[in-house]
This record gives structure tokens, C-alpha cells and sequence, in this order.
């Protein structure tokens, strides 16, 4: 008899829904873990089977891994899923899956953690000639040894803990004066969130573009890339809005980048999808600066340009079936962008709005898709990450998507709490966007701007 | 200086959102018109400007061309969208928008009058040498007349209001026995219905596919076809679910039945987008029955599978622009269905239940696409069509988008009315849906089934 797949979805929000909705059309059972507070949470209602798993902090339910791994056993899984962010680029966790007989949805656990390293990462990349910014080869001993790099590969640099990500645990410095002592506020603030002070040294690139290259490979041999996706629309290296492809990137480049991410996944022995995240320089040099190992918030614009659902084949991979899609065959159908819809309040520095939401009318249509989780009278908690949606439109064109995403966002109204739906509306109507030529600086540009400018208007 | 196009959409619900959506993706100003009871509607709340014109019945508002016509004048409309049902067919009227010198985005008006009387549309199919269902050459003369025909022709034969449509003003005969009485009793139908009893008579075609060929033609002699749509899943001639392309048609019939339509399409000098119905029997034999000259319910299958904004084509077209999509070049990329939500009780013989909408959570994630009107606390209007929304699903496949299809409808939540999304959920489950090897006649049989198994368990 065929055994009856089962995934536990170690997540919340709306990638736990996406992976449900995945699973369901594929007849997998699924299993939703929440905490107490997401009792009332959507993937909780939308699973087959759903297990309380603790408090509502993080680190009691979401971040607990033996709570997670003991739901998975308890009601009979086979494989795991880890969303992003939680669980699903920690090392430990993922043996603790793979000693249990259970499929982890992602890479192996000691390719997660060669990459999980920044400075491992970044050697590994040297190994197989992919370039990387200038930089400390590895962990800087003290601060003077860092003194010294620095001043050999010229200011501005970056200060980064090994062990950082999601844009924290980075800092600039523009001169020898400063060094020292932000060398120390890092190295406390590397040990205080990731507890591990490590720290090495990079060039610091003035407004690059930010270009991430999503990849597959299976456990076969087979491994693609599906091309880029551009997330220079960041702030404090939080990404906002998405796109792909990028008008930064010709075809030659993009071919040039992919080869790069492939024959650095290969290298790794990578299996499973991941993103290899580039800087480009604005001559057009690209510089690897971290693979990612587990699926991104970003991953729907890759879906609408090539037509291939992402999860779907994470979890074929997982399930130890070849890749069939065939590197020649895939080509770019349009322009995808994405805008992220926070609960948060742009106009006063960005300030989580967590409550209850009220009504809801969402955009529709010809190319435009919603990955969401919420629901009228839905309490928006302020225990976790304060998305609440992913808008992403689908277009011939750029132009045709860039006006797609203003009338699906003039369209987009939750009442209840403060959004950045018309935040994001602006940004969809300022010229650097519309050209194209924006770099990872915008927002802090455009934010200031806008607080002088708007303020009066938008500040109550 | 460029003249700032402006359109008035002369519907309301769905297709005028969807109208008003495509404008505003193109730059172009709308104006929408309402009813009084219309007032709340979300079609009115999205357009730059707004126009009551009149009262709660659609003779009094949607169907009285001098305030339509009074209203485009008056907001400096230069085009006029019909969408559909309404006055999207009517002769008369778009006489009345050409003498303004207004665009009418459909075909001209005599165009119109030739296709819509089902006698000269069928005189002109026959010139053009594509097969049409055996009946009489025009209008019968008198019930005698046609007894005769019925009799040469053999029974069943099909008593057809020559002025009819949707599903209206059609009767189905037996035996000479009973041809008198019921011919008398269409005669008198087809006057109270359409004003005009003119009636003609066909071979009743037992259980057939209905299939039906989207066309596109520009004032610049470029006619393309894009393909087939399935709506055999019909319930007294009116369309429920819809999917593109054919699970019956193969590539061989699917070039011939294009190449029909082409050549109708250019032997009456078509214009804008339009539709050719035919019928396939069990063998495959294609008939014109007729062919509806605007846009149809069911054309997002189409854009889904071709990747073309059909609303968008035609307004193009109506501002007189070529057609840039080659025939050779249109392909076909996957498989796409389309569910009608409607207000009704599929288990009180589908009585419309009009009502106050509560809440809603609508489905979403890739490929799946939502065209509706509704929001949370809206009134369900007795006065007009029941469908509240159409979900449209994406797959590669027809199975994968029958899955999502399944999902979405599992998925799709509409507090405070009845609605027939389970259903339309059981009739993704049929084993004859599955297979694709439905007909016509497959919603009464399923439907007497539910009505006798389910009846305890579904009518409280």
C-alpha cells in the first residue's frame, strides 16, 4: 500500500498557508503547530490537524524544537516543513529532524551550516571562484586585527556578525577613529541576539543593488536556477517590495550570475530550493554575499515570471523526486512585482500596529495574486513579524506591472489598523521606481523626503 | 495635445469592476453608471465619476438607452463599454452611441442586428461553409409549415425563438403528436420575452459538447482566434462552470473549429472581441449555433491560458489600434477553470437568495483569480443576476487545476447568504467532471442524484 503523506508546517502567517495550500492540491495531509495566541490563526483552521504547542513567545512554541519535533512524531509526519525565519535555517534543528527518520523540507543539515556561516559561506564561494567582496578571509581575532583590514581594504567597511542575518548584526564604518569602538557595539550586540560574537570584515558597497538568485536541485544530481529576483528595495536591510526581472540585470549578466549560484550550490552539495544573494556594483560587478538556505518571502515573483510553483517542488525534492523542469526550457513570461503589507505605521518610524482587523476588501483580477492569511475581526498579535499579506501583480511588461500593483493597491483596504498600503502606493508612483534605477539607498532617501514633505498630511 | 480618453462602463457588478480595473491599467478615465438600489455597489465606489441613472428595475436604469447614452454625453465620455447581457447586443442602441459619434467597444451595429437574428446568422454561417445544425432556412411561416420540416428533419427537433438568448425561448419536441402545442406555447414565450415570435426549428442534438471559440478582430483587417473555452457544464442552458482549453477537442478539431470562426468572423466583417457557439457531438461534428458579439462571462479561462487581457484588447481595438498578437505565436499554457459563485440554493431549485454579506475570506496564492463585486456588509440585490464572484484556477494541467480548484473552493467563505460553492465543490469530486467526459445534460443528472442521496443532510 502507498504510504499517505503527512507535513508538519513548522510556521505561522501566510507561508503557512501557502505550504497548506501546496500539500492540499497534492494530497498531502498537513499539520499545523501553533501558539497559544495563534489559536484563532488561519493555517490553524486550514490544516487537517492542528497541535498547541506553547506560550506565545517564539522561543516557547515556534522556536522550541523539541516541542515542534515531538508534534511531528505525535501525529504520525513524515516530513517538516519550515516556512522561513523560526526554525528553518537552524542547523541543530534539522539533525534533530534527520536523526528521527523525518524528511526536513530544505538542505541537509551540515550544508546548512556550512552556509550558515557567513565566513564558511563566503571561502566556500572563493573555492569555486564566485567573487565576493573584498573582506577579512574569516573570523577577525580582536579588534586590531580588524584595525589593520580595514585600513588595507579602505573605509567605508562593514562590521558583520558571523552569525547574523535578516539585516541585523551589520554595521559601517567610515573611518579609523570610529573603528574601535563600533567594533565593540557590534561584537555585544552579535552576542546579545544570535549569542555568538564573532565578527569579520567586508568592503563597505556604496548603494548597490541587491539581486538574489533562486535555485533548485534535487537529490539526483539536477540542479537549476529559475533567475533573479531584485530586492534593492530594502530598509535597515528589511526587504519591501520585490521584483523580477530585474531592469538592472542584461541577459548576459543574468546568465553569468546563475551559472554562479548553480555551480556555488553544486559545490556545496545544496539540494532543495535556496537563494544565493548577490551585490552588484553599479559598473554591473557582482559580489556573493550569503546563500539562503530555505524558502523567501520573495519567492512569488519567481513563481508568476517562470509558471513554476516553488513549494510544490520543495517538496517533490523532499520527497526524492527528480527536477524535470530542464534549464533550457525555462524563460522569463513577464514582469512579477511584489509588495509586502505590514502592520505597521510608515509615518511613525515604522511602528508595528498589532489589533484587531475589521473589514476587508482585497484587489482581484488578471494578474494579480494575494498570499495572505487574514480575516475580518482577525486580531493582528504582536508577538511575530508584522506582514500580513504579500501583494504581487503579473505583467507583460514592467510598465504593465507597475500600474497593475497601483490599482490593485488603490484597491487593497484594511480598515482596523494602520498599513503601509499607501506608503507602498507612493513608492509605485516615484520616478526613480518607475525607472528603474533605484538602489538599496531609496527608501532612506524617499522616507525622509516623505516625513518632510507629507507630514502634516499623513501624521494625525 | 493627447485627448485623455475617457470610458463609460454601462454594467455593473463584476464585469464592470473588471472593466474599470483594465482602464485604469490603460491611463484611461471611467464613469459608472447605477441604479438607485445600486448605490453601495463597489463598481460605483471605484470609478473616477459616478452617474445615477434611474431606478431599481434594469428597464429603468441599465436597459434605458437615452440615460445610458444621456450619461456618457454628460461626463464627456468618447467610448462606451457594454460588458455583457444588458444592452452589450443591442442593435439599436449602438446605432444610437455611433450617431453620437461615441465609440462603442464591440462591433458595429449592423454587424450586431445580422449575428443577433439566429435565422441570418445562420444563413450567413452557411455561406461561409461551416456546418450548422440541420432546421429550417429561416423563420417558419406558420405551425404547419413547421410540422413538415420536423418531419423531414426526424425528432427530436428543437423549437428556437429566432430573438432568443441565454438559455431563453427554446423548446424541445418529440413527436408530431405534441409539435402543435408546444410551438403555439414558444410563439406566445418568445412574444412576452424578446416582443417578437418569429421562431425557427433545429435537430435536437442529443446530450452535446458545448464549445465555443473566442475571437478578436481589428478595424485593420487582422482577425486571430484564441482558442476554445468547454461550457457543456450547463444547467437549463445556463453556463455554471467553464474550462479552457476542451478535454474533448483535439489539436486537429481545435485548428478546424479556429479556422470556422476566422472565416465567420471575417465573412460579416466582424469587429472587437466576439464569441462563436458550437455544438460537438459524440463524434466530433461541429455546429455554428450562434455567436454572441461582446464580451462573454467566461472569458478569463481564455486570458489564463493565453496569457491575453481580453478587456484590455478590445478597448485597444476600439481606439482603433492593430492587433500586435499573431495567430502562429498564441499558444496554449496550461489549464484553466472557472466556477461561478452565485447567491442561490442549489437544494431549493437554485432560488436566488439575495441578502446581506457578512463576512468574507476569499482564496488566493498562485493561480488562482478572483473576479467578483462583493465586500463585507453588502446588500445581494433581488433585482439583478445572482453571481457574486468568479473564481478562476491556473494549473499545468487540467488535473493540477482541478486540485486548486477543489482548494479554493474549500477555501472560499461567504457569511450571511447561501451560496453554491459546495456544490460547485461536490462537482469537482464527480467522476464524469474528472474524466472530462461530460455533456450538457450532466448538471440535471448529478442534480436529480444530489436532490434524492443528499436532500436530508443538505435541506434543513
Amino acid at each position: 500500500m502507498k504510504t499517505q503523506n503527512k507535513i508538519l508546517i513548522a510556521n505561522r502567517g501566510e507561508i503557512a498557508v501557502r505550504i497548506i495550500r501546496a500539500c492540499k492540491e497534492l494530497g498531502i495531509l498537513t499539520v499545523a503547530i501553533y501558539s497559544k495566541a495563534d489559536e484563532n490563526s488561519l493555517h490553524v483552521k486550514l490544516a487537517d490537524e492542528a497541535v498547541c504547542i506553547g506560550g506565545n513567545l517564539s522561543k516557547d512554541s515556534y522556536l522550541n524544537m523539541s516541542r515542534v519535533l515531538s508534534a511531528a512524531i505525535a501525529t504520525g509526519c513524515n516530513a517538516i516543513h519550515p516556512g522561513y525565519g523560526f526554525l528553518s535555517e537552524n542547523p541543530k534543528f534539522v539533525s534533530m529532524v534527520e536523526e528521527c527518520q523525518i524528511r526536513f523540507i530544505g538542505p541537509k543539515a551540515s550544508v546548512i551550516e556550512k552556509l550558515g556561516d557567513k565566513a564558511t559561506a563566503r571561502k566556500i564561494a572563493i573555492s569555486a571562484s564566485i567573487p565576493v567582496v573584498e573582506g577579512s578571509e574569516g573570523i577577525i581575532e580582536n579588534a586590531k586585527e580588524g584595525l589593520k583590514i580595514a585600513k588595507k581594504i579602505g573605509y567605508p567597511v562593514m562590521i558583520k556578525a558571523s552569525s547574523g542575518g535578516g539585516g541585523k548584526g551589520i554595521s559601517i564604518v567610515y573611518s579609523d577613529q570610529d573603528f574601535l569602538s563600533v567594533f565593540e557595539k557590534t561584537q555585544l550586540e552579535a552576542m546579545a541576539n544570535f549569542g555568538d560574537n564573532q565578527l569579520y570584515i567586508e568592503k563597505f558597497i556604496s548603494n548597490p543593488r541587491h539581486i538574489e538568485i533562486q535555485i533548485l536541485a534535487d537529490h539526483h544530481g539536477n540542479t537549476i536556477h529559475l533567475f533573479e529576483r531584485d530586492c534593492s528595495m530594502q530598509r535597515r536591510n528589511q526587504k519591501m517590495i520585490e521584483e523580477a526581472p530585474s531592469s538592472f540585470i542584461n541577459d548576459s549578466l543574468r546568465k553569468k550570475m546563475g551559472q554562479a549560484a548553480v555551480k556555488l550550490a553544486k559545490t556545496v552539495g545544496y539540494t532543495n530550493a535556496g537563494t544565493v544573494e548577490f551585490l552588484v556594483d553599479k559598473e554591473g560587478k557582482f559580489y556573493f554575499i550569503e546563500m539562503n538556505t530555505r524558502i523567501q518571502v520573495e519567492h512569488p515573483v519567481t513563481e508568476m515570471i517562470t509558471g513554476v510553483d516553488l513549494i510544490k517542488e520543495q517538496i517533490k525534492i523532499a520527497y526524492d523526486k527528480k527536477i524535470t523542469l530542464k534549464q533550457k526550457d525555462l524563460t522569463i513570461l513577464g514582469h512579477a512585482i511584489e509588495c509586502r503589507i505590514n502592520a505597521e505605521n510608515p509615518f511613525k518610524n515604522f511602528m508595528p500596529t498589532p489589533g484587531r482587523i475589521k473589514r476587508i476588501l482585497l484587489p482581484g483580477g488578471l494578474g494579480v495574486r494575494i498570499d495572505g492569511f487574514i480575516y475580518p475581526d482577525y486580531d493582528v498579535l504582536p508577538f511575530y513579524d508584522s506582514m500580513l499579506s504579500k501583494l504581487i501583480v503579473f505583467g507583460k511588461t514592467r510598465k504593465e506591472a507597475i500600474r497593475k500593483m497601483r490599482v490593485a493597491l488603490e484597491q487593497f483596504v484594511i480598515e482596523g489598523i494602520d498599513t503601509n498600503i499607501e506608503y507602498q502606493y507612493m513608492i509605485m508612483h516615484h520616478p526613480e521606481f518607475i525607472k528603474g534605477s533605484y538602489d538599496t539607498g531609496f527608501i532612506a532617501r524617499f522616507h525622509s523626503v516623505m516625513m518632510e514633505e507629507y507630514h502634516e498630511e499623513f501624521i494625525k
